[in-house]
């Protein structure tokens, strides 16, 4: 093992900050690196937004209903953008443009995601602490409105980084036997009696954390979370498609 | 900077592999370091297969049609996984599910994704190379066929991974004031002369470049993308559906 892996096994999200920002270099090695990150058919199609405005990162901080999103020493949104190529192929005079189809979405999303989990890496390495924010979706439209985002350009996740001030317990993971199979999807019988002893492990981790007194299993979090949806979330197609995304 | 960070900035796709399997614990590691990845509302609505059938491998690459494909060591195949979590909830004796939501889509393969390069930043660390392949997603339909996808499972990106057998150079990315910008996003005009010096860049390193003869600029790749799509790509959200995903 090394360093970089022995950094991954250890990730814990961070929630709470210290009052102090994170310096303009190391923001810039951490776009650098996002910059470095494998990209779809070469097309980069991503835009980062950094937030310093702090009546900008406290509103998002009300989108997402995460106090902690204030407190953050750093926040970037990670957009899908079609927009920038958009007006290359325009000035290019291509006439045809494709910005509307779903697959131009997922792959400018996946550039962005897969550059939010690189940025996260590089801030771990160098001490620093965060967590994504996938709570800026419950508007994607305020949001778009807020960061003034023009048509094919929206938010896919956000990333609060700080100084941490907290250390938490690692989470538990799902085992492998349950989410790694070989070659083709196993039958999953009596699910929830298989995952009877991660419950268990999922239940201790809460019952010794510091910062909550719940004790919860995996399983009953999974059964909850599938009763309802947030009702801004169960716009989010609708959302994205204001911004001229997944037209079809 | 540190060799995390190093590394990362060093990043290359690599697409020759030497005829050398990748060995079963190191895979292990590779997926410990996916389960331990920043995963939304604790839901690890995500799977991972290992491909170590060479008949599927094959097909798989047939599927992209990248050769490739069917000589990487290792091959993962990420997928969003709201199958596992029904069948929770569903002896849970929850009734009302919403695993039709685009909302639950995207959040399980942002966890598929983010896990995704969280692999590569491991595999790369240990000396190993790869790709992602988007290509698998030319035909999803068929890629959960071949891999027996329930309903709720559906493969978002693949990865080649291997010993590598190759050395390319660093493609040269956009330059960071066209791509982060603070707070608000600005109005970008005449991009394609903003993007004279970048092209040349990107003409050189093509210049340079041993695996091909092509000499290409980035405004013209942009251009020429942007005029079709692949049909398959054009049905992804259909092919999403045929899995009872974002039906809304």
């Amino acid at each position: 093992m090394n360093q970089t892996i022995e950094n991954q096994l250890n990730h814990r999200s961070i929630r709470k900050f210290k009052d102090q920002s994170i310096p303009q270099d190391i923001v810039n090695a951490l776009v650098d690196v996002a910059r470095h990150t494998a990209t779809s058919s070469f097309m980069q199609a991503y835009t980062i937004i950094s937030i310093t405005d702090k009546t900008i990162q406290q509103e998002l901080s009300e989108i997402g209903k995460q106090p902690y999103i204030a407190q953050a020493g750093h926040l970037f949104v990670m957009c899908v953008d079609q927009h920038r190529n958009t007006l290359i192929a325009h000035e290019k005079g291509s006439d045809s443009l494709t910005m509307e189809y779903f697959d131009r979405f997922f792959t400018g999303a996946t550039d962005a995601i897969l550059a939010a989990q690189n940025i996260m890496v590089a801030a771990e390495s160098l001490g620093l602490g965060g967590v994504f924010l996938g709570s800026i979706l419950n508007n994607v439209a305020a949001v778009c409105a807020l960061l003034k985002l023009p048509d094919g350009v929206a938010p896919v996740l956000g990333i609060a980084l700080g100084y941490p001030d907290q250390s938490p317990q690692l989470k538990p993971r799902l085992p492998q036997q349950i989410m790694h199979f070989e070659n083709t999807y196993p039958e999953l019988s009596e699910i929830s009696t298989s995952l009877k002893d991660y419950d268990s492990v999922v239940e201790t981790y809460y019952d010794l954390r510091d910062s909550s007194k719940r004790i919860d299993t995996f399983t009953n979090q999974v059964s909850r979370n599938f009763k309802a949806i947030h009702p801004g979330r169960a716009q989010m197609l609708e959302f994205y498609r204001k911004q001229h995304l997944i037209e079809k």
